[in-house]
């Protein structure tokens, strides 16, 4: 995970796409994976087009995981949950896998594999890398599709529209793309991963170099915020998930674990009233489990908290407060609506969010 | 450290006293070494009485450590510089002992010795337990003559009368001193020690009930200080110097470092404000150093800081707002004065508390 001093994250996926049209994906002279951009590119070198079909993947997202959270929120908002299954490994996993141990059995029900490795493994059998969440599984092959986080939510909002609800949101609004590419950008280098170059530093060198970009991210983000409700302006878009995920970790984890600390998300008066307003809105406090993102962190890593407590704090009643960010306008959904009631099974523990008392 | 699961503090010291009539101590019937209700007590069995005598004695007392701390504040409360000199060790120190790694050559200018173990060693060649601070050294012969904390400031106070500066306060005022003793015990074992509880916790249950004693004790805390400015009412005593040393280092260090995190104590209003009034009133704040303070914690204890990475936040500028305490009247030396300006050569380094920019 580390390279010298400084945190790197290991960026080879399995990037295959699922499209509507793999034609035309396999012909398409665009740039190389779809992108923010342009959500409707090629292929990488190697990578496969597989077709769109409602029933045959399964996503497998574990909820602890910023960047499988990602995929959770996106299939909820855009209604894909007919289309697309969901699989949930447990927050802590070996060195080797994530694993099914919240399933009855230690099994996932449809995939019947206990460890996602052995997905993996399905596909590659000598695969050498990282057996990462998000992963898309081919149901009848069991076979790993793809795990190319940065394109999943992408392809859901434009591969998948077939089977988008009705009144799904458009997370990537055409006349928004150009000036969504660098924020995107920056808050991926700056903040969802920023926190971890923090929290994986090698030298107190790296980990203060680390600190000040976050930190200046922030103070950009609470700026840009005073003003408008959402990342890109009125409306809900994919920049907003993204920044989300690392939001709703941030007190929770990021502050103490990965010494993120020069203060809480609560006491940024935008980014709070920003990050609970979002909390509070269909699609994504239904999908935040508090217990499980604790745990992920504070027993997996065992090289940063060895002893593997898990912290009782923060108190996150604070969560449902109300968040004024009403008054800036905005409509959270666009021309859309809200998502409606979590689907029955895929409910977070009651107790494990405050939007559901123990 | 640990026995079981349960932190345990080591509670075994040297309880030799310095005391103004050494013969009648030695007589003295009364209860076993000094207490805050009766800070006149005896001499634990086998322990020894010495005399009282400016400019023999020497404290050594590590800025980082907060039951050291308060040796450093209650010596500036009461003038008590020209009659007991300060050694500071440095923040960090290996298995053995602390060392005067900051003094120039990294000898103490006036015990020569480089390591407080060697003071320990002219006492007892083979003391057998931890080498701590504060203590209190005999300069002529370089022996530690004590290391009891809990009965060098009472000493202070109720000893060294002669010694004390003009306008010196009453720290252990003789009508409070019954009201004080359940106090001071309950800030010691759920707060002072209860954050050491938690830190070392060996077992996540272990963890819990000890994050569940501290909070209690936190909460009982802000609702005495509510309607009165200090502990024991309208002046400062020993039972604020003994709290103020665990707050002044409850969010740059307990809150991540022992997962103390329910909150941070800038989220408590009025424990929040009378810390600040009390950083703000001569003798306390001009005492901290967050520098060293920080990198004791984060680098000694290894075993839940393996990194050995110190974090950079959190902010401390906010030490310096208004308090408001004021309003609640009282004075904060009764019939005494404040302390004049720090002796010079005992200032902390600028930049290391807000007080004193770099």
């Amino acid at each position: 995970m580390t390279t010298g001093t400084e945190f790197t994250r290991d960026t080879q996926y399995i990037e295959d796409r699922i499209v509507a049209d793999p034609e035309a994906v396999r012909a398409s002279g665009g740039p190389v994976g779809g992108s923010i951009g342009n959500p409707y590119g090629g292929l990488s070198e190697g990578a496969q087009a597989w077709p769109v079909e409602a029933g045959r993947y399964r996503l497998v997202a574990a909820r602890a995981c910023p960047w499988a959270h990602r995929t959770i929120i996106v299939r909820r908002l855009l209604g894909l949950e007919d289309a697309i299954s969901l699989g949930t490994p447990g927050p802590t996993h070996d060195v080797r896998s994530w694993t099914f141990d919240l399933d009855e059995g230690g099994v996932d029900p449809v995939l019947g594999t206990q460890r996602l490795q052995e997905n993996y493994f399905k596909r590659f059998p000598d695969y050498p890398r990282g057996i990462t969440v998000p992963a898309i599984v081919d149901v009848p092959t069991g076979a790993v599709v793809t795990n190319n986080y940065p394109q999943i939510t992408l392809d859901f909002s434009t591969e998948w529209k077939a089977f988008h609800r009705e009144g799904a949101p458009d997370l990537l609004p055409a006349d928004k793309l150009e000036e969504m590419q660098p924020v995107i950008k920056r808050i991926f280098t700056e903040v969802n991963n920023g926190v971890y170059r923090c929290g994986f530093a090698g030298s107190q060198e790296a980990y203060q170099a680390a600190y000040d970009r976050l930190w200046a991210a922030m103070d950009w983000l609470e700026e840009r915020l005073a003003g408008q409700r959402y990342l890109m302006g009125d409306t809900i878009t994919e920049a907003d998930v993204r920044l989300f995920t690392t939001l709703v970790r941030f007190d929770p984890v990021y502050h103490g674990h990965f010494k993120c600390n020069r203060n809480k998300l609560t006491e940024m008066p935008v980014l709070w009233a920003y990050a609970r307003d979002l909390f509070q809105t269909p699609g994504f406090g239904d999908t935040v489990d508090f217990d499980q993102i604790k745990k992920h962190y504070y027993v997996v890593h065992e090289d940063i908290n060895p002893t593997g407590i898990v912290p009782a704090g923060p108190d996150l009643s604070n969560w449902l407060e109300p968040h004024g960010r009403g008054a800036l306008g905005g409509s959270p959904f666009g021309a859309g609506t809200a998502p409606g009631p979590v689907r029955p099974g895929e409910e977070v523990v009651p107790g494990s969010n405050p939007l559901y008392p123990a």
